[in-house]
């Protein structure tokens, strides 16, 4: 009973959250989420998750009949329920309830799930995560869609390489980890892609960061730049800033997480250690 | 209350039917399904179907721990209690409730919705249907997976075109509609797309009937074809055989049904009068 959920307007437990099957998400796919979180139990950066929130749903084609005012009180009310202090937030919103079988319908259904925050082992961050590439581009880079058959597809190979996540590349360009971005450093010029990706909130952040000591360069990214790079991370809401250390196998310069990197993630934690919504 | 559903061993009536939010279809995608359907209150190559929904868990990787001839047996149960002659069965399987939203469960969650049959006019028969091309390839296309984000996201400018469905190509090449698939006749030949399809049962029988009277060839079939094409149409559970008569507003041949797709309409109609399971 510790979390809850927020349904088309009613507040249950969350093991008690239900959806019709005519769900067209459920059906045909046609939803988005997004995910944020606490620290310091204050909402991290919840107006900007909540606006990206809003913008899939406009690309998507779902209607948005919600202010991002309404629905951080609705996150805020079940933040209160939970009783506990740090939390994550599962935002999902479905094309409504289909009659047909494929036609959306013009209310859309609104989830918002509270979760734990997933434990992070603490050597994660001091000796690096290992991924493996995957040739694929996201249908619609810019939403948050449903869609995540691939890495789900992926996970016995990603866990068959003693790796934890995938990094995506098409026609010899970086993208983007199936669930946060991609950082090389080539020595004290910082460089991460700009085009086919979801834009993360933590990505943002980072680069602001970053900008106050390094030069920093939104670009397309070549994936042969990988083997050339100094350090290599990826950014994303429960990752944070996270050192990468091994690539298809291949140790990432010395294998452990480079100063620039271990520099970053610092200042992100005193960033995140005197939030404010 | 006439239709119903079966969710994971339970029956209920259809609109009382509801799954837990953190199954992985509705959060991640992580599912596909099948539709199939009785003709004179008999189901029609109901084991073909069976076997192509087993197929598509295979190839995404959703445990399947059903026989054919269990479902087979709850779908008639679930026929008998609509008291309707026929009806069309929706089977959905996703990959289960996740625990940490994202790993699938090795239990999957298996739905079995009836569903009336959607009417389609006689005209569309009689005066062929109109359709727009788009540039796409389904991600996993011999898998009837969930998705159907860009059909929705097309639906409006389907309709403004005066349309009623979409045929995909990619690099040339057509592929299928987008729950259908695509046949030309370049005079008595009969030509259609062999790769990344979904391979129809409506479409193997069409074949199968085909092969008395014409000559047939299931290979890559290039989009310039459409242009030069004496007949076209399109194959489905639902639309059956569909003659196609506007493509992009460019009317095929005379804007009328060919006399060789009304033949086999015709077969097939014979051929769905007398069906068997």
């Amino acid at each position: 009973m510790r979390h809850y959920c927020y349904i088309n307007g009613h507040i249950m437990p969350a093991q008690q959250g239900k959806i019709a099957i005519n769900d067209i998400g459920l059906l045909r796919g046609y939803a988005l989420f997004d995910y944020c979180r606490t620290y310091q139990g204050k909402p991290f950066m919840r107006e900007k998750y909540l606006q990206r929130f809003e913008r899939s749903a406009t690309l998507l084609g779902i209607p948005f009949p919600f202010s991002i005012a309404q629905l951080a009180d609705q996150m805020s009310q079940l933040h209160r329920l939970t009783g506990i202090r740090d939390i994550a937030f599962r935002l999902v919103l479905t094309g409504g309830y289909t009659y047909d079988g494929v036609t959306p319908s013009e209310t859309p259904n609104l989830l918002i799930i509270t979760e734990d925050i997933p434990y992070i082992a603490p050597e994660k961050f001091t000796k690096g995560i290992h991924i493996i590439t995957d040739e694929y581009q996201r249908e619609l880079p810019e939403v948050k869609s449903t869609n995540y058959t691939r890495l789900i597809m992926l996970r016995h190979k990603i866990a068959q390489a003693g790796a934890v996540d995938v990094l995506f590349h098409k026609d010899g360009y970086l993208s983007e980890l199936s669930r946060s971005n991609i950082f090389l450093f080539h020595g004290d010029l910082l460089v991460t892609p700009n085009c086919n990706i979801l834009k993360g909130i933590t990505r943002h952040v980072t680069i602001e960061l970053a900008r106050q000591i390094f030069k920093v360069e939104e670009r397309p990214v070549q994936l042969d730049e990988l083997w050339q790079a100094s350090e290599v991370f990826t950014t994303g809401t429960t990752k944070r800033i996270m050192p990468i250390t091994q690539i298809d196998g291949k140790v990432i310069v010395e294998g452990r997480p480079g100063p620039r990197t271990l520099k970053l993630l610092k200042l992100f934690e005193e960033f995140t250690s005197c939030c404010e919504d």
